[in-house]
């Protein structure tokens, strides 16, 4: 009996995110009230603030939810057999293409993106954090086959992804669509150089 | 006659610019208007718009002036002697300095950049492609040196900017003041590392 009612209220949760991200979507999250995602629920606001204590914390959780898929997509590339640049160039792309789908273009959810970042969020950081991670892991099995030449390890995974922030960050993404640059293979590219052995100590 | 009357055309415009420059600081862009500068210089608004059709116009002036002042100084160092990764680091420390000084922090003027990014100026991207310029001088003589092995010049300094978009950037550089992520220096190493000759190819 407990365990159903677990279930359940798992269950709702995740459904009211799934509605709020689909609304925020369709009409844009500062045009989502609270009794929009309720009403689509066919259930009373009331309802929807024992899960969530504000409009803030639905976003939060919608937020979370995107970004977590970003996270998992990464780390089943970084777990995959195979050379370490490979492995490393495909997670840099996935977080680009992925974010890019998410946050960028005529998509709504950037209005979210923009609220996030200045508001300041932790979601954010450990999200970045999460990902840092997950190159981290890529690096240090490079390391090991030799395939990098890495002193510092968590040092060189926020470098690498630092050196990215033109293909991960959105804000970042869709400003510079237009922009002079490298492509994103001709910066993986440098920072794999960046991260390869070299003849002398820089 | 025409010569001095050339000066002082010269000196007006440049006069409009120092005032609005110092009312953006002071009062923000947003809340500063075109009688509002020309009352500072005792001139009629319609004095102003002889020299310049817009509020907008004077902003773009405002925005070349301030960056000009980082293009000039990052020339300076660029073409100074002694050792190309040295230059290197001091141009990037010194942009990354004058951008913060500039647009950071209660600095009213960081509005203006934010308009600025949104209304995706041209002048910000002949900035960027100038200071790339001026990296590029430095990553070339340092290919010429040895010190760096570089086989696409334009393209490694592309990189280089790309890489530094953290420190370089006014929006990255206020927003990741507190976030986690390497020095300036840690990230300068990391970027000579990427131009340096390495043992094998990538």
């Amino acid at each position: 009996m407990t365990l159903i009612s677990e279930h359940t209220e798992t269950d709702t949760r995740e459904r009211i995110l799934v509605v709020a991200e689909r609304l925020f979507r369709q009409i844009g999250y500062l045009k989502t009230t609270v009794a929009d995602i309720a009403k689509e629920l066919r259930m009373s606001p009331a309802n929807v603030y024992r899960f969530f204590d504000s409009k803030k914390s639905i976003h939060e959780g919608v937020a979370r939810r995107l970004m977590g898929e970003v996270e998992l997509e990464a780390q089943r590339i970084a777990r995959t057999p195979g050379p370490a640049v490979v492995r490393l160039r495909e997670v840099m792309t996935t977080v680009n293409r992925m974010n890019t789908e998410r946050y960028v273009g005529d998509n709504k959810l950037h209005e979210m993106v923009e609220i996030a970042m200045q508001e300041d969020w932790d979601v954010c950081v450990a999200h970045m954090e999460m990902i840092a991670g997950v190159i981290g892991e890529v690096i240090a099995h490079g390391a090991a086959t030799g395939e990098f030449e890495v002193k510092d390890l968590q040092l060189a995974s926020l470098c690498a992804c630092t050196a990215m922030m033109r293909f991960f960050h959105p804000q970042m993404i869709a400003q510079c669509a237009t922009k002079p640059g490298p492509t994103i293979d001709e910066m993986i590219d440098f920072v794999i150089a960046g991260l390869s052995p070299r003849t002398r100590p820089n």
